[in-house]
């Protein structure tokens, strides 16, 4: 295995790449804003050329590098042809081509969310399995599936579109995908301060801490939860209700050995925890009810970390052939 | 790669052997009654001297062999070992221990639903695809989920258990696994017969070929459905709604290229399909509305087949090592 690899995170507002040693030491982190006047083959030469000046900078050449591993935000097909971007302005790039032929190391790209759930299995909240579901509760609900220690891409990169599974009939606003009942429309942070509006204007005549935020937040939700605020404890109950259902049917699919639970909402883990477990130990299919729930911990670097690990997993496996 | 493989399918009422080149063709197929009155171990033994015969009567020896794949009707687990079969009575057993001891030949292990997955996959209606999920519409509904030609066991082997999908969060009666609103309670040839029944019920004034039906099954629904029946057809349109909207939830977490439908009921796919691929469209994240719906081919015998599969996809597996 030669020595080193990159790990690269390309979102919307920032672009993160990780040098580290193929052990999974992480020694250096760049992270430079995401150009918005580039087409995309002109985005990630410009990628290239900072790949191309750390190498240089650290003394050491291409030849030092097992692979460089990429996350990047839109679905990715076998072949590291991404199939839109709608951060980025991308229609379908073919993103393992174009950086392989700018540097003469090879390269891996993966979902962001997939990817995320890749360095978390390796170095973060879910180490020590092998199979598990990362959700990220953030502005949205995002996932990754990973089955023994791999990566669940699908057909068409929809593999851990967890936030789009259908969690209730009766919605009867459309999520952004366009479909009803979703359940990032309840568990997302958005969603959460959806259910709490919606809480607010049905019992006008309950008090609580939450109508004298303007604008409310899902932090605002949480605080007011922790702090005992009944109207804020039944919106984060009615969330993690629909967020334990929707998990216990990953289980049915899947059934894997952990769910870790990352993303800005889950900072308010101590809140949320409790009534997520529970209401997944209600719904599990009997044999999945005892299922770990781990939180993240990579933070923003999970995306790095898991692409450090696409490269290495791949150049083990270019190896044993 | 030997030339040789088993499969064996252990059913709760009948025992497949199947005997088989690793290239696929199946030459013999021997159908033995489940003994009830036997140890798990004397069970399994008593395979493992038809196997023995078997190979004795064709003049051929165990090394001839690459290998013996086994499904059996509970979850299995990584090494072999199956945790309680309530069909045959048993606890947790050791399968591929105590068949590889009595055999000098490798053995594979796997939940019969997965297994029958597997033989679908490679000689069925799921042929030229590595990414599916069989969808077995029985007495209850079972599943198969593939990844990359590999099963998906899932930590506690309950991956697949598509059946116990959450779909209705208001139901009053309980599913056989104690939960409420499983896909099981609605798509099964038992939950066709009880949806016809409420409509029948709620509906007494509406006319309906089913009326004459005593008793009522699934096949009378599906033949009053294609017939232009108004209450058999909405029983059909319902059990189909739950499933589309189950098997979009599928594609959330796994993506598959295609769902291969399976099982007795599948026999009235001319009166089943329509609304499933029309409500599974209907649900589906946008990106995967086109993943392709097929009827499984194979029938009884898609477990040994599936099961001399497992085996000659381990025998691969260890050569490569």
């Amino acid at each position: 295995m030669k020595p080193y690899a990159f790990g690269v995170d390309i979102g919307g507002t920032s672009i993160k790449i990780g040098l580290a040693k193929t052990s999974g030491w992480l020694f250096e982190t760049r992270k430079i804003g995401t150009p918005s006047d580039l087409s995309a083959e002109s985005f990630l030469l410009s990628i290239s050329e900072v790949i191309k000046q750390r190498i240089h900078a650290r003394g050491l050449k291409a030849a030092d590098f097992a692979g460089i591993g990429v996350g990047v935000p839109g679905p990715v097909d076998e072949k590291g042809v991404v199939h839109g971007c709608p951060n980025l302005g991308w229609s379908e790039v073919d993103v393992k081509g174009i950086l392989s032929r700018a540097l003469d190391i090879p390269v891996q790209v993966g979902n962001d969310a997939n990817v995320a759930a890749l360095g978390e299995m390796w170095q973060g909240g879910g180490k020590g399995f092998s199979n598990l579901v990362m959700v990220t509760l953030g502005t949205g609900v995002g996932g990754g599936v990973i089955v023994d220690q791999h990566i669940v891409c699908g057909q068409y990169g929809s593999a851990g579109e967890i936030g789009h599974l259908h969690v209730s009939d009766t919605e009867s606003e459309p999520c952004g995908c366009s479909n009803f009942g979703c359940l990032e429309q309840y568990a997302s942070a958005t969603g959460i301060v959806r259910t709490a509006s919606r809480l607010l204007c049905v019992h006008p005549d309950v008090p609580s801490i939450l109508r004298k935020a303007a604008p409310l937040d899902a932090k605002i939700v949480c605080d007011g939860a922790r702090a005992g605020d009944a109207l804020a404890t039944s919106a984060v109950e009615s969330a993690m209700d629909q967020l334990g259902k929707a998990l216990a049917m990953v289980s049915c699919v899947v059934d894997p050995e952990a769910y870790v639970i990352g993303g800005g909402v889950s900072l308010a883990s101590d809140v949320l925890m409790p009534p997520l477990k529970k209401a997944y130990r209600r719904y599990a299919f009997p044999s999945s009810r005892h299922t770990a729930f781990k939180q993240a911990v990579l933070g923003n670097q999970a995306g790095i970390i898991g692409g450090i690990k696409l490269a290495v997993a791949d150049a083990k496996g270019n190896k044993e052939k």
